[in-house]
């Protein structure tokens, strides 16, 4: 297979189904946090699928290979990082299933077509960019919201999204309230909240939220899912989530 | 002391400081939701609090026995109800600082004067009322939104409380985003949760919540506390919270 790899990067095996995935060292490499989201998805067969601020396209390869869906559009702004998603698209031979478009979620209603899709997720960047020396460096751009906030991410996937479509999305505790306000302002109604602890006993420090278009009102919150035995190894939970070789329709 | 009790009255020890309350054995007794959320506030000395949809008394008798606020309103607008916290009010000697007002918290600002509270509390109806046969049962209406529902309480806290004033509400997580929602509303900002899980691994089914009154955006999530271990016995933490008889401060 002719890809290209540039001189800091590394294809690493996602360990499921085969898949690969092309990560710049020194770039921003995909977490715990895109894995259990994708995870978290219930993707019926022939959906259509959006995935807001892709980055190196973990989440829609993670959805290709775990989901019968028809089309999985990743959107990523930075035209390097959405260089690289392209070529490990290419890699794991998804072109006819996965397209990334190097483009700017603010601007979804002139790149696809609003209202049609059954599921949007999106691992967005999580921290406020305030006191943040360089906002041009590429890490720092996944990781904080210089490029788009959390109303653009909930705006473009209401947008996006049919009646009923669901809307996933990983996020930090610590903006749980402002998460609910927004997702209501664009009849996104929360529907399902997991939270993610690193141990049993401590806070949790993730959340995997489901929204519903239109959605009636009424929340349902999750077993919580404990990332750290007591010992510092992995539970069995988290375990069977990286081991899955068959994910399914969850 | 010549405090009267009905025939289905009977007076249980709170085990706090020899504290008592009078409960009908007939009607809705307390629960842990309301010792929770008694533990869970912080109130300083001086302070001026009011509960909402007090019930029996048990939060302002808990309250008075562990801070030296100066004055603690209860206000419930069950009469029988009301009653039966006024005498439990009197049988532990609290009528210096603890009133009970049967009234309706939806008349607040004719009641209270607003804006003037440092502490609201309220254990309030979870339950939604729909389908239910008997309304005008005292049980029924401890239980159901049917005298008052989320928001009335929501707002009459709001109105009740100065600048910066705390509120602290027990309830169930269903109900997570109509309480963000609702409280962000009337500007009662959430700053702390707390989840109550039945045991470790399971979901919670109650929830500690603090706002403050035009508080910033930041929500902290405390760590879980779970009710029961394994075995069926109380967790430590519930023990400790039930054996406290000089809570002080928290």
């Amino acid at each position: 297979m002719d890809i290209i790899l540039k001189k800091t990067e590394r294809i690493d095996d996602l360990q499921i189904k085969g898949l690969k995935i092309i990560q710049d060292k020194e770039g921003f490499c995909f977490g715990i946090d895109a894995v259990l989201l994708s995870n978290f998805t219930s993707i019926k067969n022939n959906s259509k699928v959006a995935d807001l601020g892709t980055g190196t396209g973990i989440i829609p390869i993670i959805i290709a290979g775990k989901s019968k869906a028809k089309e999985i559009i990743g959107i990523e702004i930075q035209e390097e990082v959405a260089n690289m998603a392209k070529r490990s698209v290419k890699l794991n031979n998804l072109q006819d299933r996965v397209k990334i478009i190097n483009d700017d979620l603010k601007n979804i209603e002139n790149i696809l077509e609003v209202n049609t899709f059954h599921v949007v997720t999106s691992n967005p960047p999580y921290m406020h960019p305030q006191g943040l020396k360089n906002r041009n460096d590429k890490k720092a751009i996944s990781r904080h919201e210089i490029m788009c906030n959390l109303e653009d991410v909930i705006k473009a996937a209401s947008r996006l999204l049919m009646h009923h479509g669901k809307f996933y999305m990983v996020h930090r505790p610590v903006r749980l309230a402002d998460i609910i306000t927004l997702s209501r302002r664009y009849k996104l109604e929360p529907k399902v909240i997991q939270f993610i602890h690193p141990k049993v006993g401590k806070a949790p420090n993730l959340m995997l939220v489901q929204f519903t278009k239109a959605g009636k009102a009424e929340l349902k919150i999750l077993d919580p899912l404990y990332v750290y035995k007591e010992d510092g190894d992995y539970t069995d939970e988290i375990k069977e989530i990286y081991a899955k070789e068959d994910i399914g329709e969850v």
